[in-house]
């Protein structure tokens, strides 16, 4: 099989996902907030480009099956009922309900895999269960990072590299990786502690400058859920 | 002083190079074949966007002062005067000629840089004298990787980080690296064999497939130059 990476937004779009298997990372904060959220019981999540299709979506589901959340410069939105921080998707808070959610870099991702035969969405907290759900399927993968404004971004990398190493230490052989891949390689084998190399990383120094530290050490615990998001007909949830 | 790396061509324009030293970097082959020519004693180069833009360009010129030279598909263009293999472009060749040239992926990386301060020519050949010109200057730095087709390319990355750790070793404090430079400082770290980093690039493998394994080989010297090749007002020559 082969294995890509794509790095920043510029390198998406159709013939990158094209009948492969799509994952999407964006580990500050997006793709590990929809994680927990799914395993503390939240039905689905819903993606959208804009605050407006939110809020449209929203009125749509109803006020009691649907919440708002996400995040513009890393903060809350005005008028919605979660921001993008993992540790606000208690199972109080959303277990049963949609999650309507539309972040800067995390949502624009996943919405351009949408010619992938499957779309997984991957964050530390649970790259070993993407490895192994990608060994399972067996085809070839673009492996997203969300990047930040169309910029490399170091952490969605380090974690690209480690899903890259899980899916060769189950495959063995036969695994073929394209420039990005094997540079995700090689920054995964350097950042040992993954809770410094995210607070290091341009979008770690801004998440503390705000204040919110403790939602960057939690994005850096590795395989804390063994559960696969599962992107497919609009929706995100637990397969 | 700031140092930015962008890997890929989706991260270049305006912002990126405003008011900065701008580095282009196209190892396998535009840059590594620029500084060569100049070195060899071509007069000049001017970077063009079309096929059609350089030979009306050459008509301009005249035909005893110009050579078209450039690729597409990593091969030489019908009608022209030159490829973009660096040995071509001997002295005997090409000495007080201007040449005329576009590839694929390192003339529109060059032509993107048209915001900054100065923009510095660079490949392994003069990556040192590169690394020098730009602590003489003294601004903040973007260091653009050509790239391949708009993805990352492993070579530039490569590339971009020695020149970042030349550039650290010299100023010894006083550097911030944005994420892309972190990264590339890595890569750079890991890649001790050059030639054969560049041959199991996905750019060097297209190379060898093509019989131009040569073009490799001579494009992973470091240091080979002490040249430094300068774009400004539409041509390239060293200053």
């Amino acid at each position: 099989v082969k294995i890509d990476v794509a790095f920043t937004s510029g390198e998406r779009g159709g013939p990158a996902v094209n009948d492969r298997t799509a994952v999407v990372i964006d580990v500050l904060r997006a793709t590990s907030t929809i994680v927990h959220a799914l395993v503390n019981g939240a039905k689905h999540v819903l993606p959208v480009a804009t605050v407006a299709e939110a809020v449209a979506k929203k009125n749509e589901l109803g006020r009691d099956t649907a919440l708002l959340c996400g995040e513009r410069n890393a903060e809350p939105i005005p008028g919605f009922d979660l921001g993008n921080a993992p540790a606000e998707f208690t199972p109080e808070t959303v277990s049963g309900l949609t999650l309507v959610m539309t972040t800067t870099n995390g949502t624009p991702a996943l919405l351009s895999t949408s010619g992938a035969r499957v779309c997984l969405v991957a964050s530390l907290l649970n790259v070993s269960a993407v490895a192994r759900r990608i060994v399972e399927i067996g085809d070839d993968v673009t492996i997203i990072c969300a990047g930040r404004e169309g910029r490399f971004a170091l952490e969605d990398a380090v974690c690209a590299g480690i899903l890259v190493r899980r899916i060769r230490e189950a495959r063995k052989s036969g695994v073929q990786l394209d420039d990005g891949a094997r540079a995700a390689l090689v920054l995964a084998g350097r950042a040992r502690n993954l809770r410094a190399t995210l607070k290091r990383s341009a979008a770690g120094r801004a998440l503390y400058e705000l204040g919110r530290g403790d939602d960057v050490t939690f994005c850096a615990q590795v395989d804390l859920h063994d559960a696969v998001p599962v992107f497919e007909q609009y929706r995100i949830e637990l397969t």
